[in-house]
């Protein structure tokens, strides 16, 4: 979700050189403006006609005018995690604008959180449509409600201007909206859904429902709350506010919400000063890559992780601290993009089945697309389905699925004033419908093999000291590598980012690739034109 | 945020007679719909020129389509919380509509969250303007920035569908937005501003830039996170991860997450089977009502309930467990409408000055305007301003103002991606400049001085058992009172609802008013003539 690893600002050193090489009208798409040649070779892939070929960068990035916006902004936020300003309404596809007219290639993309594209045209068009027209105008018949963004408009607007409170006064439209929506991509085994505000909030959900449903596990089905639990847990004490544990891993990311804080163990710049739970995490099998060439190395890696998790759990339940629910990653991802092997997860999904331990998975990075499945979780195959599938990010709407049994015993345990936004559950549905249309997520798979078979063939030749433990093989373009240091790598983000490709960074000295699905092979041979330039001079 | 106390169907044996008073068409707004007569009455405030006159009830609520609708819902989220489902295109103003075509007058506003009416016309007319057509077609010149729907859905479309993270490549348009909106009501002191997802994140938002300022007074300006701090607060250990507590207050809601549920003490319900953080919470002076009647007696209460804060203070030192925060609400809200005196809070602010604990005030419920000023402390009047001010609710987005020296030390230490979201924040700005422009906080003051003094004079004769300790003098419409017992509350809140008046209930057996705050004369005739029927027959 975040991350000291997104680098705010370039050197100085390399700016001279970048911006002579690009001196065209900075701000417009098409026209006068000069294009970066190594993006002139390419051909679209249909998604974005009129898209740029490629970045066009002209000043320092910041520029001025960024750092100008940046600084009013500094007046009362904190401006200094801003990578630069962005002008949203001229960043098209796969590309950002920022306020200096720069346009760059964006393969973070609002850290991992954009699925189809800045302006999507199919919004565009539909903008213009008599449709829209009526709609906007707030004449609401039933009979218009047959595209999208009619139907997005008409309920956006009741919706935007009275922001209802979910669960209690739900909109007529929510069946409807989420039947075709957020719950068409619903995991398998987790049919229910329980809509939240954002990654940290979907991932303490989950947790509370876990918590209530290993409570009531023990307590019995026809057992009620005692006095004692009624009146110690507004002391915030034992049996009532009970001393469960909820498990998670080393290198984890999970939010910043002081519960999911707890669950988290990426940086400590993340955690310092803020107190905890005293929850324990086990570690991570940190696997040699290419994952297939280490496969009997790694498997033994895995098993002691598994191991640990067996023993603590046992240790946690002799302790009268019982593991009610454990927490993981699909990958790693803020943590050092940290990938572990469908057998890892299968036996995770075992022993936690095994002790009574709900599974929480965290799809909040992985989830909607970027791993070549629709959920990373997807590829596992597991016998049993996960407990919770947590979400947000590319969701545009956040929240967490769950299996039907898995629904609080009574009302209000699990609520919320807001519970989600329905714009936002809106905007959901009609990027799974596109995403689903036009195939997206085979379409990020063949392109992501593709562009790890490029990186791989890099880091065993002509780049090798620089591209490190690639990760991502068949993880559609969810792809991420180590530089030799720290150091190296934040030169790389910045020196990208300043010949006009947006990327991020992650773990300790990784880069991680987070397109969007759109992201096709013009931008994937910008992104290697690119790359191999400053790969020569890093 | 939420409750148990929202009541979630009416009892059987209400429905025959009130079904029989109102058969007219129930889903249109005028013409063929009979209205109650109690309303015909009223005059107009002028908010809302054709907005009904009263409530239209003809079913059962929920009706049969609400069930209908709910059941829908059910398949795959609690509907066990739905009071009823909801028309927001056929709501207007201060009356909110069902699917069954029944109109309410909506005095609790989906818990107290709807600030300036149902469908504004305000925005429903620029909706039809020349701007907004350009402006639909995301032809985004400065020149039509001029009113704010066309910048909400200039800004809206590229934002809406291109979610930003705000804190890493924020929109163009953000300082403007913020400037003219969120902060240019920012409370005296506090004139910084986080902005976060909901009022429990913003919450526990100000709670960790409270704890890592703590931190950093202890350790001094120029010392760094020792090497001790940095790997302990990866295992969630001091002293990296600190023994340092917050504070809050018994009959308290701060949220529901993790962090803030530990914080909140209103209902067992809210708090079993979640394990919570080990901190004290002191007894709120529950004091007599009305006030003034009391004034001696409630001093003494809330001197005893000063001298625990202090104590809790000094024991929670001795034993190494600072007290880094306090937080408290300016009327506790969910946990029953507790008021105290602004010398209370005066008190509260120098105790935690003197001791150095940061003062926290919760006004997610009680902000923007309800209680005849903005901020309720406004009230207060304090010498030293609250260090840290939180809002979610009315406001449309969340997050919390603080003082600008309370930034934390580095970024990246409080964050997360979305950060908010743009689009609410837009939408906060056009309804604090409605507020303005029609002094909409005077006039909550005033009619809210009228409505107490109304339904004082009740308690005093007529229904002096149904009206018991009667609250909200000088407190704007935010008022309340208890009934006998929670059945009589219970029963009030069906039958008022049944009889078209929509509202809401806290504590174990209170009712709370949480109207708009547009909510004038014709409505309060209507509120006060049903209560004055449903009394009679309770």
């Amino acid at each position: 979700m975040l991350s000291p690893t997104i680098l705010p600002r370039p050197a100085g050193s390399c700016l001279r050189a970048v911006v002579s090489r690009s001196k065209g009208s900075p701000s417009s798409w098409g026209g006068g403006a000069r294009r970066r040649s190594l993006a002139t070779t390419s051909s679209s892939n249909g998604f974005f006609p009129d898209k740029p070929k490629g970045p066009t960068v002209s000043t320092a990035i910041p520029g001025p005018n960024s750092k100008e916006a940046s600084q009013a902004i500094a007046q009362f936020q904190d401006p200094r995690t801003h990578v630069f300003v962005t002008d949203y309404a001229k960043s098209k596809g796969n590309y950002i604008a920022d306020v200096d007219g720069n346009i760059l290639l964006d393969v973070f993309a609002q850290i991992a959180s954009i699925p189809i594209g800045y302006n999507n045209p199919r919004l565009l068009e539909l903008a213009k449509s008599d449709e829209f027209a009526i709609a906007a105008s707030v004449v609401v018949p039933h009979e218009y409600f047959s595209s999208f963004l009619v139907q997005e408009l008409t309920v956006s607007i009741p919706c935007s201007m009275n922001r209802p409170a979910l669960g209690s006064f739900p909109p007529k439209e929510w069946a409807q909206a989420i039947n075709s929506g957020l719950l068409s991509v619903a995991p398998s085994g987790t049919p229910h859904l329980f809509t939240q505000m954002c990654g940290s909030c979907a991932n303490e959900g989950a947790l509370k429902a876990a918590f209530m449903a290993y409570r009531a596990r023990q307590r019995g089905e026809e057992q009620a709350f005692s006095a004692e639990e009624m009146s110690s847990c507004m002391k915030n004490e034992a049996p009532g506010a009970p001393q469960l544990t909820a498990m998670s891993f080393t290198t984890a990311f999970h939010g910043r919400l002081l519960g999911s804080l707890s669950l988290t163990r990426s940086k400590a710049i993340h955690k310092l000063d803020i107190p905890a739970f005293d929850w324990p995490a086990v570690p991570f099998p940190l696997l040699k890559y290419p994952l297939s060439e280490y496969a009997s190395e790694n498997a033994e890696t895995e098993a002691r992780a598994l191991a640990q998790v067996e023993a603590t759990i046992v240790e946690q339940k002799k302790i009268g601290r019982d593991v009610a629910a454990l927490i993981v990653e699909p990958i790693q991802a803020e943590g050092g993009d940290n990938h572990a092997s469908p057998g890892f997860f299968n036996a995770l999904r075992t022993l936690t089945k095994e002790h009574g331990v709900y599974m929480i998975v965290d799809e909040v990075q992985t989830g909607v697309g970027a791993t070549g499945s629709f959920w990373a979780h997807e590829k596992w195959n597991l016998d049993t389905p996960p407990d919770f599938v947590t979400f947000s990010k590319k969701m545009q709407a956040a929240g967490f699925y769950h299996r039907a049994e898995l629904r609080a015993s009574l009302p209000y345990r699990n609520y919320n004033t807001w519970m989600g936004d329905p714009v936002r559950a809106l905007q959901a549905r009609e990027m799974i419908s596109y995403i689903q249309e036009h195939d997206l997520v085979s379409h990020t798979e063949s392109i992501g093999n593709a562009l790890y078979s490029s990186l791989l063939s890099r880091a065993k030749s002509s780049h090798s000291q620089h591209i490190q433990n690639l990760r991502g093989e068949n993880a559609g373009t969810f792809i991420a590598w180590d530089l030799e240091t720290a150091a190296k790598r934040d030169k790389l983000v910045v020196e990208m980012r300043q010949r006009g490709v947006n990327m991020g960074a992650c773990g300790d000295r990784a880069v991680r690739l987070r397109p969007m699905l759109i992201f096709g092979q013009p931008q994937m041979d910008v992104l290697l034109g690119t790359l191999d330039e400053v790969l020569k001079e890093l």
